[in-house]
């Protein structure tokens, strides 16, 4: 039902140029897509009040912000870049860097797919409180966001996880629905406090220029969500996350995801360079491999994105898999020793703790 | 709420010696299980006309046969057993060989737990057809298994995968309802036509014993079941399949059952044999990594018995995954070359061939 896609001729017709208030933020940016919007940048410009081409862009602008300063930072590979067309309505585009010098797998993937919501989706999204009234039993729907998991080579540095995204379903008075998710986490290996302390301090500014309840409720929400049930560990020491956010308002939910977006590189980067070059010895390479299995157990057991994407006809499978680590390893009854290294960060996973205060 | 279970007084008090009709077939092998049965060889003794004792030995014959068969041809390494106890009532003889010569991770597990039904098991058997009236909202069952996963090494070699089991549940009117399941079936990294059509040929002579129907049925019960949606990939080559046995009469299914048991080291072994020493290259393990990442994928999203365990409070995770292979591969985007052998293998994955007539 995918389709791997040709850039679309309206894209081709003309040149890459800034569809936007050339005074707003991140205008120096649009002129350095990984790839052109599944939109269109006509369409994007023409429509530069809506919601949804101001979330686009920002996906835009974060998968390319991401995966510059990946890139730069890894210096051997590069990321490969699909564009991809869903037949239903829509398309993607998924940017991979495989195999580098740092990064053993990192993928930033944007999709923005639209058309009309199944009754199983819509039955799906009422369980979650949402009162959906289809007009001839139709529900049109826009579904957008950036999604992205970053696996490093080097068992000292972390993977990272986030997600942005956009929702909006028009109803049959022809009034919309809509909401925002997303959030970002930290999977290390080992634990680094200070580095824990950076991640989660960061996160924490973005989120205090919004309001000081943020932070706090969305971290929670974050060990909450990523818990791996069967084994009673979360997957990692958490972050932030959120889902279906519609208050105060659109524009003030908006400004929020943008900071939360902004916070990524800063987050993320500094660490990366800091423990990039550190040496290891073959076991901390193994403990590295069973976690990523636990971060498999996680993806496919659990996490809702990718059952959903599994589940739904005409998703992109390549894209959503490429969450899964390049390498994972499973060892029957494997338990670290007490008091080592490989105990420290479990004892974190089976019991969050507060990073910043 | 699983405890490592130190072998049960009964057991310890008394040698283990044979507790059926030493005239039976198997009466040589009950002297030698891998550990004392769960339900105690006493116990056992003593209600030898049941059919849950007949099928608890044949379980324990059959993981002692196996284990055998497997640690005789790796050499290098041995089964690690461990018993333990389910909280709730029952218990399991765990065996596990890792990183051998031959054997990447072989594990063949027993299980017999016993107890009441949960309502929300109670229900999803019901929606299999199954009316079962309880007694004062309880309904004591019983289950009891052998499960199986074998990954070797070498590329050339196969993946096997069995299981039989057995199911009972007294009703109100303290009737039982009772029913068989099980299966063997085999993930080769590579097609060897000659393999595929001994492993068929064995299955189909024991099913064949029991009714020249069974096996086509079974077979393509199989290529149904083990079926790996999003990819459009059956897992392996096949095998049979089979659940809710309860005809023509229990004793005629665990007769066919037990001579499916029978069959799984004749069917395996001698493929074993014939590769475990056969070269390959580092392309061809590559190959194999990446098909140990859709082992997990088709175990971790759709396998019912994973799920299930998972789901359940008081299972014994690292019985459960230990199906997981020792190491697994993701690479974005990864496409075969057309008509080489890996294009091949995917080719049978996607449209089942019949291998026996």
């Amino acid at each position: 039902l995918v389709q791997p896609a040709e850039r679309r001729p309206r894209d081709h017709e003309k040149p890459q140029e800034d569809p936007g208030d050339s005074e707003t933020k991140g205008h120096h940016e649009r002129n350095d897509f990984m790839a052109p919007p599944v939109s269109g940048l006509w369409e994007l410009r023409s429509r530069r009040g809506e919601m949804r081409s101001r979330m686009e862009l920002l996906l835009m602008e974060t998968q390319a912000r991401v995966c510059r300063a990946l890139a730069q930072l890894d210096g051997a590979a590069a990321f490969s870049v699909d564009s991809w067309e869903r037949q239903e309505g829509g398309g993607g585009i998924s940017c991979v860097l495989q195999d580098g010098d740092i990064f053993e797998k990192a993928g930033v993937n944007v999709s923005v797919v639209f058309g009309h919501l199944s009754e199983e989706a819509a039955q799906q999204m009422r369980s979650r409180g949402k009162a959906l009234k289809a007009k001839d039993g139709k529900l049109p729907f826009c579904a957008m966001g950036v999604s992205s998991v970053i696996h490093p080579k080097n068992p000292h540095v972390p993977t990272i996880h986030f997600n942005y995204r956009y929702f909006e379903i028009e109803e049959a008075d022809g009034s919309k629905q809509w909401w925002f998710g997303g959030g970002t986490d930290l999977t290390p290996t080992y634990l680094n406090q200070e580095d824990a302390v950076h991640f989660h301090k960061t996160l924490k500014e973005a989120c205090d220029k919004h309001g000081p309840e943020l932070y706090p409720k969305y971290k929670k929400w974050c060990d909450n969500y990523f818990y791996i049930k069967h084994r009673g560990e979360r997957r990692g020491i958490g972050g932030i996350f959120f889902d279906d956010l519609d208050s105060p308002s659109k524009e003030e939910v908006f400004q929020f995801v943008q900071s939360c977006a902004e916070a990524i590189v800063p987050c993320y980067i500094p660490i990366v360079k800091k423990h990039c070059h550190d040496s290891f010895t073959p076991e901390e390479k193994l403990w590295q491999q069973l976690r990523r299995g636990r971060y498999v157990e996680f993806n496919l057991v659990y996490d809702r994105g990718t059952k959903f994407g599994l589940a739904t006809p005409g998703s992109r499978i390549e894209s959503i898999l490429m969450s899964l680590p390049l390498t994972a390893r499973w060892e029957y009854m494997h338990t670290p020793p007490e008091n080592s290294k490989e105990a420290e960060i479990l004892e974190v996973l089976r019991n969050p703790k507060d990073w910043v205060h």
